[in-house]
């Protein structure tokens, strides 16, 4: 099914009684240093932890009873895994969950503690191993990004957001796979054409950049950063095409400034991101995102996931 | 003027171009940890970082010219400083603030860059320094919390929290002199009879607990606390009339289980509160906070001047 307005409002309708409607909180405090009016979807205060319930809980609920029995297989860098492990449990099947050995400790923690089977492996080998998995089990993959059904679940952030506030000018989102920026965008080009959707992805993995400017999905060499969420070597094909048509541009961000978007939002927001969630107010302070100080400017925290060990990286700056 | 319904209201209509109407945030996440339906109240959202500038803000507001021009003294363990600060910036005026030496450093430097004098002395002898310079300069007191003006200002959390959720059962504050409570108690008695609300304040300085046993204000020894804000030896004589006739009571709380309701709100709720504001939810875990768990309880959160270095005491919990 393709990724339509009337896609993200029947994903909105099926999540309901199962993800949150999130806080859309105005916070001027952040303004000079952002550059901008700004407001936080806090999808930090999702369940699970992160916006990856939205869409992993849409496409659980499109499962046939046969295809639940069989099982869910999921590769992840942590918050898709653990939404997808909730939403097994919720549905009593059995969730499998293919991770980087490099993931958080406590992303890895959380999708045990909600019953599913995790195996860890190096970045750039989980979705080969998920499909083995599946292949060899008969269960259903529920990819992270590249899912029309998934993008709509995503989508209902920007649903949300411009429903709270139809004026809103300009949001942005952290970037990796595009199943946030390809369905946020989506949804916000048929609400408010005038709006601008900005991605925000990683200096050193800069997938969507390339892409946009070759006209093709690009692929780009497995590098680190402390966004531990935004690792995709390239864009999904499906996120791609959407995220071309609806989406005002991505915009590369260092580690430096994402950490010090990080404690901005914790230190003057009162606000935990994980480091991922904060890679847009990243882009404001590094200078890169276009927006101008009387726009109301929306980014989305995507997930609060960090551990306390997580924040002493913060002290230093 | 005495605290009445009316004084409150009028209080919200003076303060509402200075102070924000505060996020009241439903926080599921929490129910099972604190036994009951958890809402929370984002003080720590407030200009400032914290409640104190509702109250310092309302008495700051009806100084007459001449008292403006005279200058404002604060005695404060910090927030409420930082609030008169603010305020006397905003009106042309000058404060002074005598604060503890032991005071977190990030509420020290905060009331500097507002361009107060700050003048540190040991905690048990800040409101009698305050009081000699007040005399010395002809200059205004404004009381952190023994003051009806100041305790109407604080009370526009408790019309706020009722406006945004009439049917709030239980509603919990931290106490130091009794001010936010005081403020909370009498206007939500006015609103809603029914509904119960309850003090927090350190074990180790139990001068409520001690003051309502006795039938009048009771001054303990000067301990110490994580709660830096939460050091007053005794409740403000007016503030004890007030908590006596509205409040349901005052329950002590270890330091222990204070840090950790900080680092639950912290790690689940995602919101940074500083040590003092976390009390009512330490109360919760410490279970002497008497509510049940069909109830909407809502927890104070009421300032997040916490400095990162702060957050290192939860790394052991």
């Amino acid at each position: 099914m393709p990724l339509t307005m009337d896609a993200i409002r029947q994903a909105q309708a099926r999540i309901a009684p199962y993800a949150l409607k999130t806080p859309l909180l105005r916070m001027e405090c952040l303004d000079a240093a952002l550059g901008c009016q700004v407001y936080v979807k806090a999808e930090c205060m999702q369940r699970t932890g992160s916006f990856k319930l939205r869409g992993a809980m849409n496409r659980a609920l499109t499962l046939t009873p046969e295809e639940r029995a069989r099982g869910i297989v999921a590769a992840s860098s942590g918050n898709h895994g653990r939404a997808i492990s909730y939403a097994a449990r919720l549905l009593g099947a059995k969730a499998t969950v293919v991770m980087p050995r490099q993931a958080p400790e406590i992303k890895i923690q959380a999708i045990r503690a909600l019953g599913a089977e995790v195996i860890l492996c190096e970045t750039s080998e989980r979705f080969r191993l998920a499909e083995e998995l599946c292949a060899s089990r008969g269960a259903t993959m529920v990819p992270p990004f590249n899912d029309e059904t998934v993008m709509a679940g995503q989508g209902t952030v920007g649903l949300e957001i411009m429903e709270a506030c139809p004026d809103m000018d300009v949001i942005v989102t952290p970037t990796s796979g595009g199943g946030l920026l390809g369905g946020v965008a989506t949804a916000v080009r048929a609400l408010s054409p005038r709006t601008r959707v900005y991605g925000a992805e990683p200096a050193a993995m800069p997938r969507y950049g390339r892409s946009l400017e070759a006209g093709a999905p690009v692929q780009v060499p497995q590098d680190t950063s402390i966004a531990d969420a935004l690792l995709a070597q390239s864009p999904g094909g499906l996120c791609f095409s959407y995220v071309q048509q609806n989406a005002a541009g991505v915009v590369p961000v260092e580690d430096a400034f994402l950490l010090r978007g990080m404690k901005l939002l914790l230190t003057e927001g009162k606000l935990l991101g994980e480091p991922s969630a904060c890679i847009g107010m990243g882009a404001a302070l590094q200078g890169v995102l276009p927006v101008r100080s009387e726009e109301k400017v929306c980014f989305v925290v995507s997930g609060g996931n960090a551990g306390l060990s997580q924040l002493h990286a913060l002290d230093a700056l």
